[in-house]
């Protein structure tokens, strides 16, 4: 209901899933959330049916195609999780022997959408690249300067609002900011904490990050 | 209804669900399939309320923790990816610097599982490692002794029978071998491709293979 009342309002709406499978599992994964799903011979409506889905990519490309296919098919998007926000990100993304997994990952998403390229020379698959680590996120712009990022990590996780100005395009354009619990627990911050300033809090946090990343880009 | 049938007959039953994701939402995952929600301040329990999950590891150790935590409150399992069945397995699990990932992943796994060991020497986390690589398989057996298997990929994916053997633990335990696929659908290789002898099908196919395993571990 949420996804629908934004949609009908214009906004795209990207589902934060990590999703991951391979072969028929991935593709009903992809098909629930993007398209449509077959029960019994019937074809029905995903129930979902969002703008761009986030998928996690330890499987390696055969886990990603089934999700890249349906996005392109039906004009969706795909955000593959290259560098996550997190503390222990490191761990594994930072391993590699020629290349860190998280730009092996990041090459991959670029490569897989090089037959879904529009007109701004993007493509329907993006990667997921945190605020928490600003040089990787500037390392990853340098290096792939046509990939749509898809940026958590800002406000309550703490990542660095400055360094985001790296994170676009020469075009001004190519990163989603996405900021979640510092704008809808807002208002817990205020005096009234049982949230019936909630719309209001919102929309002062809302704006004020609206305000920030303009004033990035003026730069 | 599928799990409850399968609980009360006296199954334990494995999600596949692949999850992963940080803090909070991981932690409402973990209660969501594993054990109970708080929704406005009341408590339910889970839905699913299966016995064990999978889970992705690509943002390492935070994001393993909710699952891991809410397993061993409740006695629930928690079963890691490590090595994979597919055939892009490799392109991230055998980066590496000093150890390849999936190593990486199956010690993690087993470090995390520490403060859980039953009196079987065996603990609430496990590890996923696909039948389709017994080089593997085997590397992994040799270098944790006590950690517990799933194991799938054998059937429609064509894992390596006779390289199960090496899987389980010197007591003859520790590794779980899932056949889905070519159980469910064994009675489309027969006369019959409507179903009405899936029950049948799937009862043969499954005594098969629940004899090939006997056969393997009386050697």
């Amino acid at each position: 209901e949420t996804i629908d009342k934004a949609q009908a309002g214009g906004f795209l709406v990207i589902l934060d899933g990590k999703r991951n499978d391979i072969s028929s599992s991935a593709e009903a994964y992809a098909r629930g959330y993007l398209s449509e799903i077959e029960v019994a011979g019937e074809v029905l409506p995903s129930f979902w049916n969002v703008d761009a889905l986030t998928v996690n990519p330890y499987l390696g490309e055969d886990g990603l195609r089934p999700f890249v296919q349906e996005a392109i098919k039906h004009g969706k998007g795909i955000f593959v999780l290259a560098r996550t926000t997190n503390p222990s990100a490191a761990f594994l993304q930072d391993e590699g022997r020629e290349e860190k997994v998280f730009v092996k990952v990041a090459q991959l998403a670029w490569n897989m959408g090089q037959n879904s390229l529009g007109e701004s020379g993007r493509s329907s698959v993006g990667i997921v690249v945190g605020a928490t680590y600003p040089e990787d996120m500037r390392f990853l712009r340098e290096r792939f300067p046509g990939l749509l990022f898809l940026i958590p990590g800002v406000g309550t996780q703490g990542g660095d609002l400055e360094a985001l100005q790296t994170s676009f395009g020469a075009d001004g354009k190519g990163a989603l900011v996405n900021v979640s619990r510092d704008i809808i627990f807002a208002f817990r911050e205020g005096p009234d904490r049982d949230g019936f300033r909630f719309a209001q809090e919102a929309r002062d946090r809302a704006r004020f990050y609206q305000q920030k990343f303009w004033g990035l880009l003026r730069r």
